[in-house]
């Protein structure tokens, strides 16, 4: 596809997007982004875990502390279960291979016990739980990255997060290890039925020496239209913006979500 | 180069790290990251900022909600003003862009109180602050990555957080619309100087159906020689336990950090 339309496709025809004239394999790669939830059965090749992972701990790692694992789940039984889990999503049962992507605070927290004073005070900061947050997220995203270029599909799974204490008791986490996404992995089913979901306008999200929202406020609307016309092709119902304000609006948008700070302090992550 | 060599070099010559035959070019420019921390004054273009924001939007948000922004600084005064809170880092003030990464749920709260009952009570949640970072991670990565296959170098820089709401007020940040870290991007200087660091052997992070912690041991003590072959290399101090043991080990190891909990809550971050 020429750059021209991969821009184009990921702001929408809606959008006033003027494609700016740089390139690159890897840009491609990323314009090119698309949800897969519809796999082939084909089993993900050990050699192509090991790149994925290797692809993962190329991410940058804050002070290199490297406080993330992953746990590979090829068993159906337990994608099954986990499936169930995450919000009856059937699609995890049926992807053959299913990473869950962990904040991993237990192995800093043996080795600075074995080496220091006996304790690690520090690790029950929000900011050891917010570096273990971010660098397993920059992980997964390469991960996710580097499947794509190999031809394979992927979907981030947030709603391991409905009852991540089962999840954590199917995966035998010890404490201060905590799940905090699932990544579905596997060759595309109906390649050609996903699409490119357009973004927001670049004015909406990138501001210069110092942010405003009120200026946003024109790019929500020229975003609902394009959005609407994406959803309208798609056979979706319309409505970003409403479906924005059903997330925040009540507690009940967050599907059982409401109780992770708990589920977090349960698993050691007390968020001082 | 060679993939086994690029393979070879993220996990250090004292690995017996085995590379698979699986490659592309999205793979090789992951395996090839490292940190740029001296730059060249060179400008970066407008068409490249567009780019590395196109590709920062490309990358997976959950349920599209789009919890970030970002803030692209180029004025010298407020990098220099900038390097000065992130820990007297000055190849901040010299990189011709610093990007910070924002966790933003201003817009999510204005749009939800609009359209709703007037109220955005789910934003209070650990879980909302939990989509936002994530999200700014997945984006931030891409915009990394992309940055890397357009020949320029980037660094993350957390410290940005030792001092988040002195930031904030730098940036004019409204309540709901906090700094996760930065990112600083420019032509590298001195490419030949910086190196792939290598990381955790793979079985240390990659687990099978369920997560176990003693079996990573003698891959810890392995990684420990890795590395303390890379740092005499290097010309650093040896010792990866030590310093995990040193950022965990006590309250001190959190260089002022240890006030990210209240920084958030004033900045409307609840945490509940």
């Amino acid at each position: 596809m020429a750059a021209v339309d991969s821009y184009r496709l990921r702001y929408g025809v809606g959008g006033a997007f003027e494609p700016p004239a740089v390139w690159s394999e890897v840009l491609a790669q990323q314009l090119a982004h698309r949800s897969v939830r519809s796999y082939r059965p084909d089993p993900v090749p050990d050699d192509t875990l090991t790149a994925l992972i290797a692809a993962a701990q190329s991410a940058p790692t804050s002070g290199n502390l490297q406080l993330w694992s992953v746990v590979a789940v090829r068993d159906a039984g337990r994608r099954t279960r986990l499936a169930k889990l995450a919000g009856e999503q059937d699609f995890i049962a049926q992807a053959p291979l299913f990473l869950v992507w962990l904040a991993d605070l237990a192995r800093a927290r043996h080795i600075t016990t074995e080496l220091g004073s006996g304790t690690a005070e520090a690790a029950d900061f929000v900011e050891a739980a917010l570096l273990a947050f971010v660098d397993v997220a920059l992980a997964a995203q390469n991960a996710s990255l580097a499947a794509e270029s190999f031809g394979l599909g992927t979907v981030f799974v947030g709603a391991i997060r409905n009852h991540p204490l089962d999840v954590a008791a199917e995966l035998q986490l010890p404490p201060n290890v905590f799940p905090v996404f699932g990544l579905t992995v596997g060759q595309p089913d109906q390649l050609g039925e996903t699409s490119v979901k357009p973004r927001l306008p670049q004015e909406a999200v990138l501001h210069h020496e110092r942010y405003e929202l009120p200026p946003q406020e024109p790019h929500l609307r020229t975003y609902e239209e394009t959005l609407d016309a994406f959803y309208a092709e798609a056979g979706l119902p319309s409505g970003w913006t409403a479906r924005v304000a059903t997330r925040f609006g009540t507690i009940a948008g967050l599907k059982g979500r409401e109780h992770l700070r708990e589920a977090l302090r349960v698993s050691g992550f007390e968020l001082r």
